[in-house]
Parts: C-alpha cells; sequence; structure tokens
C-alpha cells in the first residue's frame, strides 16, 4: 500500500511552518498516520548537508555544487524516510521538496532547468508530492515577517529581487501543474489563510475518495 | 591560455600521495608553475563535503547521495580552484578526480554508469584531465600498506570485494582511453614504481612538444 505525500511550499516567512503545524493537525483529525518533515534535511546526513548548505562563508558558493547538494540531502530523505514511510502507507507532511529547487535554483538563481530536471530525475525514480500547498505573498512580506529573527542565513541573505524571482518560479509551476499545486494567498490574516487551507484540503480528499 | 590538468589515481594506500610528491617535483624541475590539489576537497567547503562523506554513522548513506556529494565536491572544486587556475595557464596536479568515481562508485558500488555521465556532463563541462597515471596494483597491496595508520574511514571500511570491483572499474578506464590514463604497476618498490612514472612523464611531454 503507498501512503500520501503532502508538501508545503513558498517563500522566507510566509508561514509555511506555522501552517504546516495546521496542516498535520487537519490530517490526524481526518485519522490519517502523519509523518512531519522538511528539506533540505531530514535525516542527520541531510540536516549536516542542509547546514553546509546555509553557513555563510567567505569562499563563493558554485551554484552547481548548491544544486548538487541540495539533490544530495533529498536523496538521502527519500531513501531513508519519505520512501519507508510511504512504503508503510503512511502520510508524509513536508516543509518543502523539490517546488523550493526549481523556484530557488531555477527562478532564484536562474540556472538551466534542464540540469534540475536530469537530477528530479536520477534522485526521484518519478516520484512527485500528491498534493502541495503553495502560499504565495510578495516577497517583501515575508522577509518583514521574520525581521525580527535577527538572524538571516546564507539564502535569506540574497535581495529581494532573488526571492521576487523565486516567487515567479513557483507561480509558473503551480500553473504548469494545477491538479497538485494549490496556490493560497498568504498575504492575508492568518485566520484567513487557514480558511483558505482547509477549504482547499476538503475539496482534495472530498476528489479523492470519490475518484 | 589554458594549462595542463594531471591526476593521479588508485586504490586505498598505493602510493597516490607519496607520488603526488614525486610528480609535483618532476613538474616543477621541468619548469611548471604546478598548484597541487585533492578530492574529494579542495576548497574549504569541498573539504567539508569531504568529511561529512567520510564520517562514520548509524544512518546508512545512500548510493545516490554520496555520488551527489562527490559531485558537489567537485563541482566547488572546479569553479573555485581548478578552472581558474588552468585559466592562468597553471599545470594542476590532483590526488584523484572523477577516475575516482567511475571506480568506487561505478565500480565498487556497482551503480548505473549512465547517471555518472550525467554528472559528469553536468558539473565538468566537457573537461577532463590531459593525463592521468593510474597506479595500479592489487587491493590487498594498499590496505597492507595502509594498516598501521590505525583509522579508517566511512570507504576504507569496505570488504576487499569491494576494492577489486573498484581495481577493476580504474582498469576498464584505463584501457578505454589509453592516450590519457597509463597504467604503473605500484605493487613493485618505490625506486621501481618512481623509474616506471618518470619514464611515462618523459614520453607523454615528448609527445606534446612533437605535437
Ligand atoms: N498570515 C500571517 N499573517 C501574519 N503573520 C504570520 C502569518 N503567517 C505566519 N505569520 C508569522 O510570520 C512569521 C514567519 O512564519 P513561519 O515561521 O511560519 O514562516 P516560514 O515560511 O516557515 O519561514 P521560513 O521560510 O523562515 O521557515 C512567524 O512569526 C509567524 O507567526
Ligand atoms: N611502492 C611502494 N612500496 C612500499 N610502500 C609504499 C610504496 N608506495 C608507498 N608506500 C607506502 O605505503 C603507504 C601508503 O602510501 P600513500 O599514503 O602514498 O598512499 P595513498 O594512495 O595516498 O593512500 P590513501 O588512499 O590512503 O590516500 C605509505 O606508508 C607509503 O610510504
Ligand atoms: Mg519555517
Ligand atoms: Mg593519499
Amino acid at each position: 500500500m503507498s501512503g500520501l505525500f503532502i508538501t508545503v511550499e513558498g517563500l522566507e516567512g510566509v508561514g509555511k511552518s506555522t501552517n504546516l503545524a495546521f496542516v498535520e493537525q487537519w490530517l490526524i483529525n481526518k485519522g490519517l498516520e502523519v509523518e512531519t518533515t522538511r528539506e533540505p534535511g531530514g535525516t542527520a546526513l541531510a540536516e549536516d548537508i542542509r547546514e553546509l548548505l546555509l553557513a555563510k562563508r567567505d569562499e563563493p558558493v558554485s551554484q552547481t555544487c548548491e544544486l548538487l547538494m541540495m539533490f544530495a540531502a533529498r536523496a538521502q530523505h527519500l531513501s531513508q524516510k519519505i520512501n519507508p514511510w510511504l512504503d508503510q502507507g503512511k502520510c508524509v507532511l513536508s516543509d518543502r521538496f523539490t517546488d523550493a529547487t526549481y523556484a530557488y535554483q531555477g527562478g532564484g538563481r536562474e540556472m538551466d532547468v534542464s540540469i534540475i530536471n536530469q537530477l528530479e530525475g536520477i534522485v526521484q525514480n518519478g516520484l512527485q508530492p500528491d498534493f502541495t500547498l503553495l502560499l504565495d505573498a510578495p516577497a517583501e512580506i515575508g522577509l518583514a515577517r521574520i525581521q525580527s529573527r535577527g538572524f538571516t542565513d546564507r539564502i535569506e541573505q540574497e535581495k529581494v529581487e532573488f526571492f521576487d524571482r523565486a516567487r515567479e518560479g513557483y507561480l509558473a509551476r503551480a500553473k504548469a501543474q494545477p491538479n497538485r499545486m494549490h496556490i493560497i494567498d498568504a498575504s492575508k490574516t492568518l485566520e484567513q489563510v487557514q480558511t483558505q487551507i482547509d477549504a482547499t484540503l476538503t475539496a482534495f480528499f472530498k476528489a479523492r475518495e470519490q475518484a
């Protein structure tokens, strides 16, 4: 039996972690056995790779190195956690997955998308999320929400134009894959955001149960 | 002006580091400006990736994760060091490069070689070493030479059959690319090994100068 793979995507500070907890509770109330995880990361080794990816350093990080490290962490996460959980029939809920790579490395860094496609093929062996919530808002909104954190990592340091391109990357993917990716207006109040998420999840499960 | 890219390959303990110093001195005597480096590694970030690769951990490391980390380190090494040095017309001498990936991940771990080909294409953009010394000996010989070190890393822990397959991987590549790869019998005494290396380098530069 194969489980259900749900991802939550969006720019920095848009509300992914906050709403991941809401989605997790929603799925548990629905009676599902949920495993919650995040990318990059999700295993000890993948979290070590995440640390290398996000550390600020004097040395410029080559775009290809960054991209390969993202997929290295993902390969480990898939083989040690996600694939076994799905094989056990569980519901896997991840704070980001490959859509973020298309948005950040493809959109933000303007890397050749065919390279991302190749790596996706090597690492995922055809696996795609069943359902993705894209929390969408102008970059400035999320960046303002996390300003009080004080600390910014290597990627959060990028200029706002980088995040504008990443947002366009996300929206282009959502437009190309409308059955899987659901755009939520994350610029609204948290209550309004969660009303949208509830409606979208309800519709997804309704369609799934009728299929 | 483009420089010269020379690599030294072979199994654990076969004598790569020892003979790298010999080759470096040989090239300096020849009047070349030499930059010596190693893989995986060669930059601060790439050395951090090396550490993750070689650390022993409870978590099994997925083959795809290992392969992508190797190429991530290589992408960084190329962009920050090897390509700039070659652009400056220098002679770059590396303790291992991509032949080791074909030998260890392709031969040793029996991974699909077409995946290694794809990653090589993404990362190297056509770059190949100009000249490679393959220090060849049965796996047991090198492993015996480093036994007194006491410490073994995650890859050195593999069974001898793994290194037998890696050796076959190296030899198959040398057979397929005889103009670039030169097999040295590394089971002989150090003096005999260095006599072979000297003759091979002399022949390479003679052919190059006549071309
Ligand atoms: N709809 C909202 N309106 C106002 N504030 C919000 C909203 N959603 C989340 N926040 C607040 O914004 C901040 C960032 O939220 P959160 O940490 O969930 O974002 P994130 O997308 O996970 O960020 P990161 O990309 O850094 O992981 C938190 O302080 C959170 O309480
Ligand atoms: N031809 C040889 N005969 C005997 N001993 C040798 C020979 N070449 C090297 N050694 C010794 O074998 C040991 C391993 O050599 P070296 O460190 O150069 O190998 P290596 O290939 O770089 O190993 P590693 O794969 O661990 O980096 C050293 O103690 C070295 O002095
Ligand atoms: Mg978060
Ligand atoms: Mg050595």
